[in-house]
């Protein structure tokens, strides 16, 4: 990665950071057998429907290598947050299998390959997905991203509502299918009294007795973590046959050679992460322009 | 509501059209009991965490009734759209009681209060809401909002994606908690396979077999119907009390008079529909100018 | 004028401050003659070019009177920038006469209808502009706006450089057709040393030998006067008549009745302070918002 | 220079073209003198106001240097334009000394140096500036472009006039202090009855008199050749010493070695086309979105 712009011994400059990171390894022989079909649930079809021209190597806009540039960029809005603001994510389900939330445990994220908080729920992924890939399949999963200490405050009420530009940022992730905010669908099933984050006061400050929220009320961070999850669906790349056409109209399964991973949602966390910090620092910005 | 610029003799004149919409029965001493003390779960809070003002009265950016602008809106998009995309939205969950999708029926979604596509489960969510209702509770829902004869190729690969935008447009409107495309979380369970959209050639056209996607790949339109949900938390606005503090840090019960649905996820029916027109007009010029 | 939103019990909300300005007094019948002939000059033409539909009424978004929400919105600015910033606008140039600006006085501006800051100039100015009124005649001028106490930093070097801002926003004034910053146009004619504003220091700060680049540099401001001046060309809404063309296709002169000042610059100096204003209060924020 | 991204077998692919041109032949020592002195009119003093850091190579965002990537970019909306629109820049003044308009001729603009359009004050222009290069002085510049064949329409009534991005644009190149469209700050001196462009009917097509316009009208574009003039002033890069401040408050005279023209306006002849061509490329897009 070059930084093309922006620093200067070591310290930001004001002008825009510019960061280039070359796609080095990319082997066109791979997508010689998709260059002319398409595959289903991949963007390839919808890229030609609208522009008229297929450019069918893997390396570019539609290719999940296209989020190194998000963790780049998310590297930096960390610094702009400071280090009070500690934002973490983990996989909490596996295709059908979900983590025990009981076990979580921030410190086996980084103990395994999975970004799994769960220790004991590992040995089961593993054997599911060795299973997943050798049928040439794959298979979705579901972040959670939470950032703690994050100052109360930041978004709007209807123009820039934090949730809002939240759920755009991760559903802009490549294969994302669904976003919540705290509770999120599980909030349709609870009444009022149970979905209620109840005030008190401790030490003269503002305490919640829990988090149905999500740490955002009504577009605004209520100083509580924010809480997020995102799901991702199976990667339309594989080796097992869908089918599909030619770009000129010929019936054809396509099959998938090159290198791809049968849970793209797993290499999706630091993603998720980094969408959250760009956010947050966008936000954090924005309120200081209008607060001070 | 009145149309302050932009219409002259029934046209438009290519000036922004202006709608205004005067909240014309605010009773402000329905706010009387709230103006000191913070709803939990109600943006109350954050806005005078961010602000450092409380605007007590219900009539404004915190209300449902803000939603009334997003609704007119939409009618402006939908002339934007044409007759041939057709914009429907129904309620596909009340609480904790689901729709059985075999049963759904476009029309009964006009002959019931609840925008319910499944006449049989009407009965069953009467009997539901009274209860809520007599408990003095509040409780959430999920939205389907589908868009029919939709052409390909609105949206783009990274930037303006239409799934991220719709998401947070989706996301933005009051109390919604969570946002999904075609199979939404539901897709994380599933194999590539299980999940994949095979193509074939119909008539010379290529056609789809299933719509897991919901009318969405890589962020652009596929031609597909584009199918979105969405989850209403229950209002934080009920009869039944919640510990809260005011806001000169005493600890006290919360509740909120006032006309208050138990189910504002009902009313969210309408709104979601406008939120998706919005979107898709304003993806739909986009695209005529980039493409032409 | 009514106050949409965004003000409560006399202090801002955080919401979007919404100003409604009603045009009450348009006279339909003044604009008979002209609802099917184009004035030369005049938006008529280019309006109906574009969006084929003919809004022929005058107080409309072509009409001077669209300018009222710009001072409308200026005096908001104000209150954002405090107190310290002075931002005032003086007509300098009345057709062709000029202002002698060794006798400049700010005090004058308030004494004369034409915010002149020369007062000795005045009495030529009411003889040529009552001769110009008698021949149904328009004519142009020249207005120049000066903001103090700006403070050093507003703008950034490439995009969103604060003169390229204030260009565009004297630009979009109606009738505005040249925009210069400090010396403008008579910089081209200068040397480098003879455009130099030196630097020294003084009390342990460094001032300015001369203001030539009228307080920007680089796109930013630099702590001295922000200078700009712009051209208004005559109003094409006048008595004396022009050759022009009705809307089928008829060759015929148009004479424009109405209430039309003969020197539309003159109602345009406090426009331009009210531009200038907004422009700053803008910077002022994103200024916040980038350094904090 | 390198293309980045958006073409694919010389083909554009909808996703955005990303141009980078190294700047390879800056020679650190040549700022060697001034790393710790601003320059009097330059950008140095404001940046390390604003930003508090002093990034003194000059390669940077306040070279004349930034302007190579207006010149790539302008090429490139040149290709979305077509050929029909023609985009031409001339010098019409260097320092203090005008072409003569009636001597205009397009094609000496190629044939000199200048890109002067009246051969007859070239050999003057020669002289004159061999004079301000042997003083090591330097000089400002108007430069003039016209675009011809633009159809009418492009631009809005109030958000988006084309003459008001026009001068964003014109007034965001480096060292430019004043711009104008049409006959510009002239028309302050007019009569309305001077400054109208007569309409009349040839052959069922409206025609226009004269352009004082510049073929701007309301903010739209009235189909006549859209005429913008700017001023550049003399750089603040010369040999000759101006007084100045060293960054730790020490007066000191600055003298800029390196490579610097006397009269950086010429240079800019072909970044004024470039932005015109970005603006007008910008409103096609964004006219056949609204208009189709």
């Amino acid at each position: 990665m070059r930084i093309l712009s922006g620093v200067f011994e070591g310290q930001t400059t004001g002008t825009p950071i510019s960061l280039l990171i070359e796609n080095t390894d990319q082997r066109s022989k791979d997508y010689g057998d998709i260059a002319q079909t398409y595959r289903p649930g991949h963007a390839d079809l919808t890229y030609d429907q609208k522009y008229g021209i297929r450019d069918y190597r893997g390396g570019g806009r539609s290719s999940a290598r296209e989020t190194a540039s998000r963790v780049a960029a998310g590297a930096v809005a960390r610094r702009i947050l400071g280090d009070d603001i500690k934002i973490r994510g983990a996989l909490v389900q596996l295709g059908p299998h979900k983590i025990d939330r009981t076990r979580w445990d921030w410190e086996q994220v980084e103990k395994n390959p999975f970004f799994c908080p769960d220790a004991a729920v590992v040995p089961q992924w593993e054997d599911y997905l060795a299973g997943i890939r050798k049928d040439g399949l794959s298979i979705g999963a579901v972040i959670e991203v939470i950032a703690e200490n994050v100052p109360a405050g930041l978004g709007a009420p209807i123009y820039g509502k934090l949730d809002s530009d939240l759920a755009a940022a991760l559903m802009s992730i490549n294969a994302v299918k669904g976003v919540e905010i705290g509770d999120g669908f599980a909030s349709a099933a609870l009444t009022g009294v149970e979905n209620a984050d109840p005030l008190s006061m401790k030490d003269g400050k503002v305490v919640f007795g829990a988090n149905h929220a999500g740490g955002i009320l009504g577009g605004i961070s209520s100083g509580q973590p924010i809480v997020a999850r995102f799901a991702v669906k199976p990667t339309s790349s594989m080796l097992a046959p869908v089918p599909s056409v030619t770009r000129d109209g010929q019936e054809k399964d396509v099959i998938t050679k090159g290198r791809h991973d049968p849970c793209v949602g797993i290499r999706a966390v630091p993603v998720g992460e980094a969408m959250m910090a760009c956010v947050l620092a966008d936000h954090h910005l924005r309120h200081r322009g209008q607060i001070g």
